[in-house]
């Protein structure tokens, strides 16, 4: 009776140990992210007059294109640069919490697609440390997700989604985007 | 003789336990793989006459380049945006589950190597969700490891290895990889 | 008081396993690399005249650049492709142990601040595999902490963050950056 018992208590832990060493094949940690951000950030792209306020600008271009207008055909081979203001909400003016900093591109001939490469650089009370992104950004659709791919300071190692809306556009020249950033692993 | 028996259990959940803890900084889950996919992307390098199939733009050249025709001395410093159809086989003309995003540029004077940033974005019966990738290209070896940096959607979270493989070129206008993506981390 | 014994023993490993569960979400093992390198690599940048020696080139650059000279305004939209020379100690001149290969652009309009993406592609006695990584370069800041986004071969898989630093550096035409690299998740 009592080595039965034992047994159970044995097969309990056995289960409970199988199932933790399986997670690291199949993790099922979806349910909650570790921490959540959701924060603004705007693009105003350089077009020959607005070079003060510029935050962006076309570094890379197709053959059929130039440096200082977006070309025909969904943009397709326009590289930017950027280094645009952070705000926690969607006000332009609001002080900047950090800066998106990186680059996208347009990769599509017939509908605008994008391809993002940027870093998220924090410096507020709240938080100090950088968020590093890359994903298409099929940017017709309301949401489109990306991969939060690392980070450091107060995100060391943290991977998760962030899920990018349009929030606000102007033409060419201005964008505002809503970042909606669900790390999952946190340290 | 029961405490002894206790004390051995007690040790053989230590011991387990210690080994899954230790797994946080050296797991040891290479033998297989929790996903495995097998496709292939078609590139068609714009070239001034093929507007209408181009998959792929030249959109940064260095100084000795032009954006219509690869430089010399291994392409250095030549930058292409992609838009490429993924195929399950090996046929350009089949119906494509999705469209491989993003950009590679070539980084070497001598020999033809290059590095590559971009996504799977799927969309079929079987795939929904996107797949990040990055790494170096040493294209003249035969097959080359990059890394999964993380994913959307049915991939969500993901990370792996990816083994690509030139499976056809026709000049510097077509070429064609195999992509055999190891996934060792699913959610 | 058996069973009371038995319970304890029960709490006991309850308490661990849900510490161990936790990690999943929350992991704390900041403490220690798994894996650490110091390595430097060495930037010789195209500038007209030094073809021969040169491991960079200007692709990119704003509408008011050139892919000759870096651009006023902090270099803002300049993009530079590389093949750098890696080697362990902090001169140019050492055997290499492998290549630095990737791109980084300036991104800002009033202070040189630079976003990198590249791979060390390792092949020595000591190291044969490639790291890749990304992240925000604040360049007049001593040192600033990019992410370890994946690897293959020797560093199959592995995640951390690298401690960037200027060396050396001469004008425009050379830098040298020591790399930080340690390695918390390693398989």
């Amino acid at each position: 009776m009592k080595s039965r018992k034992l047994s159970l208590i044995f097969l309990f832990f056995f289960v409970l140990l199988s199932s933790s060493s399986g997670k690291a094949h199949k993790r099922i940690l979806r349910h909650k992210p570790c921490k959540h951000l959701v924060l603004y950030f705007h693009d105003i792209l350089y077009n020959g007059k607005n070079a003060a306020n510029a935050t962006s600008t076309i570094v890379g271009a197709p053959a059929w294109g130039n440096r200082t207008i977006l070309a025909g055909q969904g943009h397709f081979g326009d590289m930017v640069v950027f280094y645009d203001p952070i705000t926690v909400d969607n006000n332009l003016h609001s002080p900047p919490v950090g800066r998106a900093q990186g680059f996208y591109f347009y990769d599509r001939k017939d509908v605008f697609t994008a391809w993002l490469g940027f870093s998220f650089v924090l410096n507020s009370t709240d938080y100090k440390g950088t968020i590093n992104f890359a994903g298409a950004d099929p940017l017709m659709n309301k949401t489109r997700d990306i991969s939060v791919i690392g980070g450091t300071g107060d995100f060391f190692m943290t991977r998760g989604v962030a899920t990018i809306m349009t929030d606000s556009f102007e033409g060419d020249v201005y964008f505002r985007l809503q970042a909606d950033i669900k790390l999952y692993e946190c340290y």
